[in-house]
């Protein structure tokens, strides 16, 4: 017998807790079919297969089933077999690991990259490293900065500025009141994934300019989408010299798993050297970097899915502006339409997947903040005008079901 | 132009520290061959093709070149693609995903457990939520834990004890100086991998009794390879259910990538609720996961596998043993060879590759204590005896090439 019942009504009371504000987490537990993608199953209660469309997936582009990917990955795992067997120093660099990296500093036209597990894993990596690096780092981050950033910078236990979302002035403000000499670096997302909105990435340069301070971009969602060559917003508005440290992941446009940073080689070299959760864990297998490898070298030349995808995301806006429902309306490829309530939220989600096949997962606190839940559509180049069709007509029933407010359409 | 040129001396400087310490890392660039393990290509310096055999790898077992587990993973890319395009929560969660965890709460005979990106991230994660819901936890750490159990413990914020290495003494001055109704987590590994010992499980879950401390252990280098099932040493003892969270990886014996918790329903649920390094991130490939369950099947009906891999290490250690090498005589499947001093070790390393094409990776400083550097072997159940003897003409040069003093043999 194990202490765990001693502790038990705490555990029970955590759990409790997260039921009771409403957003306790049911996994959808689905078959993705390549080749059929937006296309998925749900296993229903581990019973029912149901056919349903995935509206909320990350694989942006569906670069997850594109047939060259797919290859890559296969022939790797022929040639090398499955896992890496060891950390990136004991045996576990690879050909494809070292190609990768070289890939994706080029591709940000940096003179270097460093691979890690996953997007979180870079960012709490590289961010929390920075404070051994540069002592007295005063890390100046944007209120809505995700997760692994926050808990980077936190880990960090250095000076922490919060600037309002976006704002120049709340941020030069700060900046200006840390003492000159200080070492200073500006943490912040280009595409903001819940909000679909995007930084003011130029300005943000220039005062780091003004004020001395490295400057740190985590292009998650933007790598593979945005940019002649799929650099992100950066490299779309020909600003990729004037950012310090790029960050992406491997695991929305590209289709597969990982993370990265991309910046001047003695910046990776060091973090390379010091980051805990960087140098203590086993690499990504040698079939994820030749996959992510092929994915990234595809996306480099092909604009014309980086149009599609925008086209998708347009109708679909287009289509929720004429319907007058309460969405944002950015200018990127995330549609998120506002509930506003997390029991309600789910309960549309719900609706929406046991009635429809329509898949879209109800985005709640502590992802986004308590009163702003929402159903968050992300389409791709693959959902087609049938799908939208399909699901307009399922939203426009449950709108009515619900008997929620449509704006008034001008 | 970046701001990075105001602070390049830093970086350099930090760079610069670890070199003159002896500890920069030149990462081996190889590649492994499927069917050949441990035979692999070395790609030096970028330019030349050298055959090397890999003796410090951490797929212990070679599963990693597994003929089922290869055609697991292919068979699943081909029916769901690469990655999972989600968190666990946005779409991330498949029946790969579900099965795996069934069966690793299977495996340990708990009733749940959970998922994570690595074993890293499972130890941080997992550890740094414990206080979130026991406040005022004291956590009761082995000094020799592997650093993401460290960087689990350090996250968390709240009262550390580091005991004296496998010290059950220590342990329990500490555990009795703890107020007697404060919450307490005894967190300790089972195989410590680089000094090749085992905790005294049974001992450490009786003062976990007597002080009603939770048991968290770490079998990173025990599961698939000790007890019946590959359940590791805690099975192995008939301990299992002694333990509240029992930690793994799927990236070593198992040959893929990833880590877990296997706990009661409660605990799990919890942590599944709350760890950020859990919630803000993809999850792991279906075809990862797909992989991680043959392996998981396969290690659990095969202990011969288990049997051939500890003769293979017993057989090194009675060469170690009859030539007089300083080793590290264990109860373990790892052999460390103690070298002693950082350049040292990286030079005898060098040799043993380009002379011997013997891959044997020095491991340093901050990976064990300074002044304990070491080459770490990790012969498997494919190293045969023709390797072996390889291996100990290799040494045996190289030892005398470097005037390495030889013990006494009795
Ligand atoms: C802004 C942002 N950064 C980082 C991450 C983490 O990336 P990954 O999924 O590769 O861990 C995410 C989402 O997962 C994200 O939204
Ligand atoms: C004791 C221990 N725990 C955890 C880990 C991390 O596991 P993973 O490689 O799956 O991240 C390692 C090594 O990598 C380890 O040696």
């Amino acid at each position: 017998m194990t202490n765990v019942t001693r502790y038990r009504d705490q555990f029970q009371a955590a759990v409790d807790t997260v039921r009771q504000e409403g957003r306790y987490r049911i996994f959808r537990d689905i078959r993705r079919k390549k080749g059929a993608f937006p296309r998925a199953t749900w296993f229903k209660d581990n019973l029912e297969e149901k056919n349903i469309t995935v509206w909320c997936s990350n694989d942006y582009l569906g670069m997850g089933q594109n047939d060259c990917v797919v290859e890559a990955v296969k022939s790797a795992v022929d040639a090398a077999g499955t896992g890496s067997g060891g950390t990136r120093n004991i045996s576990g660099t690879t050909r494809y690991h070292v190609q990768l990296e070289e890939e994706l500093a080029d591709l940000h036209d940096k003179s270097a990259s460093l691979v890690f597990t996953s997007g979180y894993v870079a960012n709490e990596a590289a961010l929390s490293t920075m404070s051994k690096i540069l002592p007295g780092l005063h890390i100046l981050s944007d209120e809505m900065n995700h997760a692994s950033m926050i808990s980077g910078i936190r880990n960090a236990r250095t000076h922490k500025h919060i600037f309002k979302h976006n704002n120049l002035a709340d941020l030069e403000a700060k900046l200006k009141a840390i003492p000159a000499d200080a070492p200073k670096l500006i943490a912040f997302e280009s595409v903001y994934s819940m909000d679909a909105d995007i930084a003011p990435i130029a300005e943000i340069c220039d005062l780091a300019d003004k004020y001395n301070a490295l400057t740190y971009i985590d292009e998650v969602h933007a790598v593979g989408m945005y940019g002649p060559r799929g650099g992100g917003v950066s490299e779309q508005r020909g600003l990729m010299d004037r950012i310090d440290i790029i960050q992406g992941t491997l695991a929305k446009a590209y289709g597969m798993i990982g993370g990265y940073i991309a910046a001047d080689k003695v910046i990776v070299d060091a973090i390379r050297s010091l980051a805990s959760g960087f140098i203590f864990t086993t690499s990504i297998p040698p079939s994820t970097a030749a996959g992510a490898l092929r994915s990234v070298r595809i996306l480099k030349i092909t604009p014309e899915v980086r149009s599609q995808h925008q086209e998708r995301a347009n109708s679909l806006k287009a289509r929720f502006r004429a319907a007058g429902y309460p969405f944002i309306d950015g200018d990127t490829h995330i549609v998120p339409l506002m509930i506003g309530d997390p029991v309600k939220c789910q309960a549309i989600s719900d609706r929406l997947i046991e009635g429809y096949g329509i898949y879209a997962q109800p985005i709640n606190y502590p992802t986004v903040p308590r009163g702003t839940e929402r159903l968050r559509f992300t389409p791709s180049p693959f959902h087609s005008d049938v799908m939208l069709d399909e699901l307009m007509s399922a939203l426009s029933q449950v709108w009515a079901e619900f008997e929620l407010p449509r704006e008034k359409v001008a």
